[in-house]
């Protein structure tokens, strides 16, 4: 368990050897790339795997694989979709999904897929419109801008404009995306193979997952067509080889202050894991009531098992000495370097104090500002129809301000990705809702205690489980309809409608907005300023060949195929199907389906299964793809290994890798255990597996 | 949430004028409670409060309060046994229980009773024993040497000893106990009054508590004379009065040294807190499979609630800069003396390294140590059967070894107080039981890895679930004479054993036995024989005028009746009847029983109910008795204020509280509301509350 970590820095002049980066498409070290390697992506190169490059607006990457639109990601990124169209009697999530015709492919209620068609640097009007201002004013001035550069660039509802951050405050781009809002599910095996050895052999390797998905983007009711796709490796990589990974590397912190590291380190990252563990513990207990709740909570068991596992990956790699010590000596380096020039000094070195101040105050309010407020966005703490609900009632209130002065998830560019999650025709299991709503209500009351004054107006005289009762029995909120009604009718419609589910969301705006609003002036837009002094001290300390912090916006890593040492062990790079079929032990999580355990003599067993590489990624990057230099795909990302986790903080090439399903093992799988034809022809670019032409696919079964 | 701590040392020299310290009976500060109260305890007063205390063996305190063995202590305390007792016909836990004659006593199957007859300093035989010895061989000779000095004194099976190692081997005391093991439920509240507020307001004042609780020691089948006990006092205690309080802290860690607070501070206690996080989540959904699961696993879920409250106030106190800083000098401060004189750095200042390096150690062997050893012992980690299962097995082997060489827990002294509890009539529910083994083997899993040696052993080809089921369900180890018989038959009748739960035991043994003795070695010989040293250091550089880290044996604290600032509100120290009545809200937690509804018109809502005092406790005193400097009862502990959490590191006067019920309450209560005047007539000593006397107490119905 201990990490033996020999850190390689990020700061430019150590970074040069190292396969390390998530590099920007603008600013991809090609001539890095072919010292390294003897290979130079050119411009044209580059273009064309950006735009064969695709991402799961809710959280994954992915790519184009064929002409027809076809979409390869992971199966854990489809995990949600796959549960939504299963249904009591009929459950894909256990049995696989497969659309032998075109016709035969369903919508996902909530995927959009984004295809990044432009970057353009906006860092000067940012920096002009925020001049000068602190705490609420550059907020303010920061949100205004942001939204008027995204309403300018959007110009239609294919469109997706969006302002990003980059080196925390450095450089500012516009992220202008083609959307897909329709997509539909093509193929997925049985979770059985995606997952196979679950949570314990999470973040492990050597593994035998299958961990894919195939989805199709439509436009207008047909595939949309994608001729800038990926082509198919028709050998696979071999040991040693050069690989590119191109996708969307939601979250790391390799470019945080010492003080932001202690915050997380001290403070965030083990009160997060308490909460995962007891989020975690509870939803184990609620599947105990049967076969049903099971089937409707295990997405989200995965989801909290997953972040259990990374999260205290992350939290090991602070804790241990040695790593935090070479980010200490990182900082110090940077403020000798700083300090050598008095101007420099003067200007810089505040920076690193108005920080650790926004730290301390970050301590006030943490417990509320979580609680209240930010675990209510995407975690959706206390359930899907609470979420629905929260938003209703903001949209209400914030559409009908100026789009500069809302709230960011309502301006303009912002909401034809929320309509689609508020307006998501999946189903809702309303004993689940009940837990998750009666969950949150009781932390609350826990961690900010009974006597607090938002928590006596959220709960009055009530229990959590009795309101968390009536008010999911008494929600019209299942109901698509009613949601558009109460969205379409905004601020007057919320304050007329008698919905438990509204009013208990109204109950708990006011105190939620006001905590947002401290957090936002007095901790996010410091850090912020801040941090953008210290991203123009550390351009001046080392030039432009560093890499922003991830953001969840496209980044190309490059790599090789490699395994790794660990104490006296030799990890090597690829495993194969005879390997799953040895680890099988008949038992969940290592039970292999029906479907192999059929195949097991029609497969070939020496076919590669999973392998791993040197590219720097990080959760976000699931479903990227694995390519050559000539653009072809050789593997599928799905993981990381352990010790990648304290990727988070910085990037180590002797223990850090990618996981990924050999491109080999998802043909084999697909045309000996599924059948499935249609898509091998069209991965190999053959006519006959475009949707459409139904005749000859269905008679390859 | 935040501390706002002025941390007093616990430094001699800073020690004087505040309430602090948990003191031995033979070292208690007289003259300092004269200097600052006007009364000095004289050794016969002494003697008399010793006498009258008494310690439940399963980590709580308590109090003799009649000369007939009548015991008070708290609800929490023997909720167990409350539960134990209950069927899902009978719930004593929801109704409360009350024997309206001595012949309606019920016994309790696992409660042993401690009063404290003597100490004895055997510091000299241990360094003796112990003196050169290093590592494996200091571990071997101080369990020899404890095991002949426990054997010696321990004449009798009525008595108890114990080497108690206080100050972390600076010294050592032999306790002698007598030891009551048929021990009857006489009378306890409804759950619901006495943990009125539940979890939220656990930690808290103001609070409405009747946490309550009496218990009756037999003797040969009759109730046992205690002429030594408490008188109750006749108008309670007011503000600003004297007040002490006797009992039994658990475990404090005020001598650690920094490198034993940052272990504590960056591992072991973030990661017990996510594993009772998750115990916590598994056990409330547990509780949705109906009202018998939820019955069968309240007093678990108290526990568990309970430690993660109280952890959470210990990490907030370590993770707080000031606070840690405070001990950083303080340490600072003994090692700077200690290097003044040349032969004392010589002799002292390698024991702090060597600690460090023990920390380093067990960082490595953390997580096995923890998940195959440690958590299989005091928290029943895998249930209470394979508790069992486990000491039969280990009994087995053990038993068979000369005293001085056996594993602790099986020292001749230790075995009736492991008898009494592998021989509980108390019922086992099966399906907690198999939810809990299910547990432990998928975190074992989990946290060491499914490739683990130990952990492929242990689960085969085999889910935790399905090993949980059929070894459950299989196993004879309900029935407690199958446990006797395997118990007599010792290791030949272990090794025959086809009893799945037994086959369990032994298969994790080897290795749960190894990993205890690389611990044992490595780690705690190192801690002890150098906190020895540290403590020699502290003894000369202070003098004796300083007391040891709580261990769960007798300790006597003063302080005064007392509230406290918190901001700008002043907290006032008495609760009353009618604030309880007020805060209900007929939900629980917040819901009174029926039995205080209906009485609401006939008590005395002007009743002092709770109370805070600055009396320096800890866990473990639970259940302990104030009383005035007449040795008579104003009151019961049951709970720390939350910022007494910190308490375990170090003592803060002007925020840290001791919480009780007030003893006007109690009489109030017991008269009005249960009309158990047998007992308020024994308590104030009247003859007809003598048990065997129940016409009386009946007519008195």
């Amino acid at each position: 368990m201990k990490r033996l970590i020999t850190l390689l820095l990020v700061a430019a002049p150590f970074l040069a050897t190292a396969d390390e980066g998530m590099w920007t498409y603008d600013n991809f070290p090609s001539s890095r790339v072919a010292k390294k390697y003897g290979f130079t992506p050119t411009p044209a190169w580059l273009e064309q795997a950006r735009l064969a490059s695709a991402r799961l607006a809710g959280g994954c990457s992915a790519s184009f694989v064929s002409e027809d639109g076809l979409v390869m990601t992971n199966h854990h990124c489809a995990h949600e979709c796959i549960e939504q169209l299963s249904t009591a009697q009929k459950d894909f999530v256990k049995d696989g999904f497969y659309a032998k015709t075109g016709a035969d492919e369903v919508k996902c209620p909530e995927i959009e897929v984004n295809q990044l068609l432009a970057i353009t640097d906006v860092t000067a009007r940012i920096q002009k419109a925020t001049a000068g201002a602190e705490g609420a004013r550059f907020t303010a001035a920061f949100q205004a801008e942001k939204a008027a550069l995204e309403r300018e660039c959007q110009t239609d509802a294919s469109l997706r404009c969006e302002v990003v951050t980059l080196y925390h405050g450095g450089e500012y781009g516009l992220y202008r995306y083609r959307r897909f809002q329709d997509v539909r599910l093509v193929f997925a095996p049985e979770f059985a193979i995606a997952f196979f050895g679950g949570d314990p052999d999470n973040f492990m390797f050597p593994r035998y997952d299958l961990d894919v998905s195939f989805l199709r983007v439509y436009d207008g009711g047909k595939p949309a067509k994608t001729p800038n796709h990926f082509r198919w490796s028709p050998a696979g990589a071999k040991a040693g080889e050069l690989t590119f990974v191109s996708g969307h590397p939601g979250r790391t912190d390799r470019l945080l202050t010492i003080a932001q590291l202690k915050e997380l380190r001290d403070f965030s990252m083990p009160d997060i894991l308490q909460r995962l563990a007891e989020e975690r513990g509870l939803i184990s207990g609620f599947q105990l009531l049967g076969p049903e709740q099971k089937r409707v909570s295990t997405a989200r068991l995965f989801y909290t098992e997953n972040s259990v596992k990374a999260r205290r990956g992350m939290f090991d790699a602070l804790r241990d000495p040695a790593f935090f010590g070479q980010k200490v000596k990182e900082e110090e380096a940077l403020r000798a370097r700083i300090s050598k020039d008095p101007a420099k000094a003067r200007r810089y070195l505040p920076a690193f104090d108005a920080i650790a101040k926004a730290q301390a105050r970050y301590e006030q309010i943490r417990r509320p500002y979580t609680w209240l407020e930010a675990l209510g966005g995407r975690p959706r703490i206390g359930g899907d129809l609470f979420w629905i609900a929260r938003h209703l009632v903001r949209g209400g209130e914030e559409r009908a301000k100026p789009d500069g002065e809302r709230l960011s998830d309502y301006h303009q560019s912002a909401l034809p990705a929320l309509e689609q999650e508020l307006f998501s025709a999946a189903p809702v299991n309303l004993d689940f809702e009940k837990l998750r709503l009666a969950f949150w209500l009781t932390k609350v009351r826990e961690l900010l205690g009974a006597d607090h004054p938002a928590v006596k107006k959220l709960l009055g005289k009530e229990s959590p489980d009795e309101i968390a009762q009536h008010v999911v029995d008494g929600t019209q909120l299942r109901d698509v309809a009613a949601r558009r009604k109460l969205w379409d009718g905004g601020a007057a419609a919320i304050a007329a409608s008698a919905d438990p589910m509204v009013a208990l969301a109204r109950l708990s705006d006011a105190d939620a907005r006001a905590i947002r609003k401290v957090y936002e002036d007095e901790v996010e837009a410091v850090e912020k300023k801040n941090q953008g002094l210290i991203a123009e001290a550390r351009f001046a300390a080392y030039g432009r060949s560093t890499y922003p912090d991830a953001t969840f916006t496209l980044r190309l890593s490059y790599g090789q195929v490699k395994g790794w040492r660990e104490g006296d062990r030799e990890i090597a790079p690829f495993t194969t199907f005879a390997g799953g079929y040895e680890r099988a032990t008949g038992r969940d999580p290592f039970a292999l389906p029906p479907s192999w355990i059929t195949a097991r003599d029609h497969v070939e067993l020496a076919t590669p299964f999973d392998f791993v590489t040197t590219n720097d990624i990080i959760g976000g990057n699931s479903g990227s793809p694995v390519f050559d230099k000539d653009l072809q795909i050789v593997g599928l990302v799905f993981d990381g290994n352990i010790l990648s986790l304290g990727g988070d903080y910085g990037f180590d090439e002797a223990v850090n890798r990618t996981v990924a399903v050999d491109s080999r093992a998802l043909i084999e799988a697909l045309s000996k255990i599924y059948g499935a034809t249609r898509i091998v022809d069209e991965l190999r670019g053959a006519p006959s597996g475009a949707p459409g032409r139904a005749a000859a696919a269905t008679g390859a079964q």
